[in-house]
């Protein structure tokens, strides 16, 4: 009798962005006027083309894959040494953070690696996750029996919830308790706030403290815009013993539809058995890599690896500045129209405090029917988003403009 | 303190190519001259250019990203509906077999799909793998912890080990014992062998009885040349309640450097919860495709999707028709040479007894050596594989003729 992972059982009904999907389509289905005017604000996907130097390293790469002398096969699992190396030099070493070439990981996307990860680890370990946070990090947990069944609010038992909050500008602080494996995503995805420099030492020392290990998700590193926030957490002394970071093109080449990212595993970084024994955890993650990944697409990587070139480094700081352009219209216009907004300075996301009294759901509803915006509700981030939204602005700047203008029309 | 995944730990030293790599380099380092004659007929990598119709697509879709009117962010972490459906319809459907376009979960491979289909399934089912076998299905179920340690032999403890030998045409027959889930990969990955209609109802009819789950690998299907031998396990009655079936365009389009696959899941098999309730493994496969994975990349799945095309088919078809010519080669200069030869046939791959007395890694080393040729041991694939060597016919075919001829010149 073939048993079933029960674990998958304890998830909550939906992942949010279905969610969101179902109800978009129904107010669409009901009214097909609203619906010619809809603009989409919700999940974070990019919106404007691939950078040219991207395209013409994709379509020189496909001529390769044309022809026997220059046909591409398998790779390395681990991806290719001159992408590896060119995410090493541009991304750490040119900054002055010591990461080798071996110790980065390529992959199809950050949200697969994220969930992977947990291959490596044991099932013992004590989980802690902000509070709002990207719903992967919980599911994945979730589906691995880290967690018990969740409650009423949609918390699940076992894990430990670090509250994000204004009073704490939106980043968690180490808590009290001893846990084992820390979820950190700075800038943040939902709520838009960056780490400083001192809070990101802060969890450092106590991860080295505790032996534990920070999996730092860094996918809107490129929307830093002020001085002196950290765009990795291996800018932090130490971090090379206590982290692993996530790193994506999704947003900053614009690739959520090409599909490329990495990982950043330090060989300093080590993890214990059972027996107490310590050990690197590059070797487990390098075995499962080369055991259940077969790298990415040949021409894809030649995509990213155009993101570095001169051209390609122009182009990308094009596409973020016209991503950050659009935050700053939308946080003005959310402003104006009387809302109070975090976020959107040093990510492509504007965190909004709904109404007095409007829940995050029941803003989500409002707007989508009176302003056909489609946002995200916060509390679809976990029990401490409730009374936010989040809005994106991935979009044309034409968009963005004109969901600044319904925002003020608005009658709460 | 961070716990690592102790199961990692029973891991054997290391995956099967990694080795040969090192000996082939140790080789090459050692021997110049030698190196420069090499061919490679080890790891079973295509070595054609794609088909043109492919390159055709992929030239169309990398234009497409390069326009904000047809750039193409996330898409559905499945795959997209058109891709789906060319699927269902042309390798399903249209040979009468019933598989809905929801059925089929795009991936970047097989072997990712290999390891992760393990996600949904519980920790205490009961394994049967045949022997010799891909070594991901063993591996990935030892870093899931459904073993115990391997032994000296490299047998892990718990698994069923179903042997496949001369006396049953190298296809396992059910066991006697009770297994919940079993590997079958027809046409076979490394024997060549192909299962019949006969052999594989006996299976269905098994799983059927034992409420298992057969995780059928046809990633070879594109070769089978014999009528009558079933290219889905889904031409079987019954399969539909117990059958998962992995497929990939790496051996039929050429795309082990551009990634592509898919698994078909149908929605009449179930499995077991701990409270003994059955639920569709549809729901759970449908849950973590869109929790841990983002999809193919749009242009690598209208790659893809050209396969199926009137000029892709044709294309495809001389593809397959070039390597089945070397494998014949290739089974005609084995015979020659003395060799017992199998496989070849519905399959890219002849599995070769070595000369009375000689151990796979012998017959590699001499080959490599005397030949300059490099092939697979068997004894890599299992114990049972021991006495055996795998020659890929994935070549030109003048380096086929030339390993034909090279396998007369050895002395044993």
């Amino acid at each position: 009798m073939a048993l079933l992972n029960d674990n998958y059982l304890k998830l909550k009904a939906g992942y949010l962005f279905p969610e969101i999907s179902r109800r978009v389509k129904a107010f669409c289905d009901a009214n097909p006027e609203a619906a010619k005017k809809l603009i989409r604000c919700g999940i974070g996907d990019v919106t404007e083309p691939l950078p040219p130097a991207v395209i013409a390293a994709l379509h020189k790469a496909v001529d390769e894959m044309a022809a026997r002398e220059t046909f591409k096969g398998y790779g390395p699992e681990q991806g290719y040494d001159w992408l590896r190396r060119a995410i090493a030099q541009n991304d750490f070493r040119d900054k002055g953070i010591e990461i080798a070439d071996d110790e980065i990981f390529v992959s199809d996307g950050s949200k697969c690696d994220c969930g992977a990860i947990l291959d490596i680890f044991g099932a013992k370990n004590k989980i802690a996750i902000s509070d709002p946070v990207y719903p992967v990090y919980v599911d994945t947990n979730v589906m691995a029996g880290h967690t018990g069944a969740a409650n009423a609010a949609g918390a699940y038992a076992k894990l430990v919830y670090l509250p994000c909050k204004p009073g704490n500008n939106f980043i968690p602080v180490p808590p009290k308790k001893h846990v084992d494996v820390i979820y950190l995503c700075s800038p943040n995805n939902p709520t838009g706030a960056a780490a400083t420099r001192e809070q990101l030492a802060a969890w450092v020392s106590y991860a080295l403290e505790n032996k534990s290990v920070i999996l730092f998700d860094a996918a809107y590193e490129a929307y830093i815009t002020e001085p002196g926030i950290p765009h990795s957490i291996f800018e932090i002394p130490g971090a090379r013993e206590c982290a692993i970071e996530f790193r994506s093109f999704s947003k900053n080449g614009g690739f959520t539809g090409v599909r490329c990212a990495f990982t950043v595993v330090p060989k300093a970084l080590n993890a214990f058995a059972k027996s107490g024994e310590s050990r690197p955890l590059h070797q487990l993650w390098h075995r499962r890599t080369t055991t259940k990944f077969n790298s990415v697409s040949y021409t894809v990587q030649r995509g990213a690896e155009a993101v570095y070139s001169p051209e390609g480094k122009v182009q990308v700081a094009a596409l973020i500045k016209h991503y950050l352009g659009n935050a700053e219209v939308l946080r003005a216009g959310a402003k104006q129209a009387g809302l109070k907004v975090f976020g959107g300075v040093n990510a492509p996301y504007i965190w909004v405090r709904t109404p007095q009294g409007v829940t995050s759901w029941q803003a989500f509803d409002k707007i989508l029917h009176d302003a056909n915006v489609v946002i995200t509700p916060g509390s679809g981030f976990g029990s401490k988003g409730e009374g936010y939204f989040r809005i994106s602005a991935f979009n044309s700047r034409a968009n963005a403009e004109e969901v600044a203008r319904r925002l003020q029309t608005l009658k709460w």
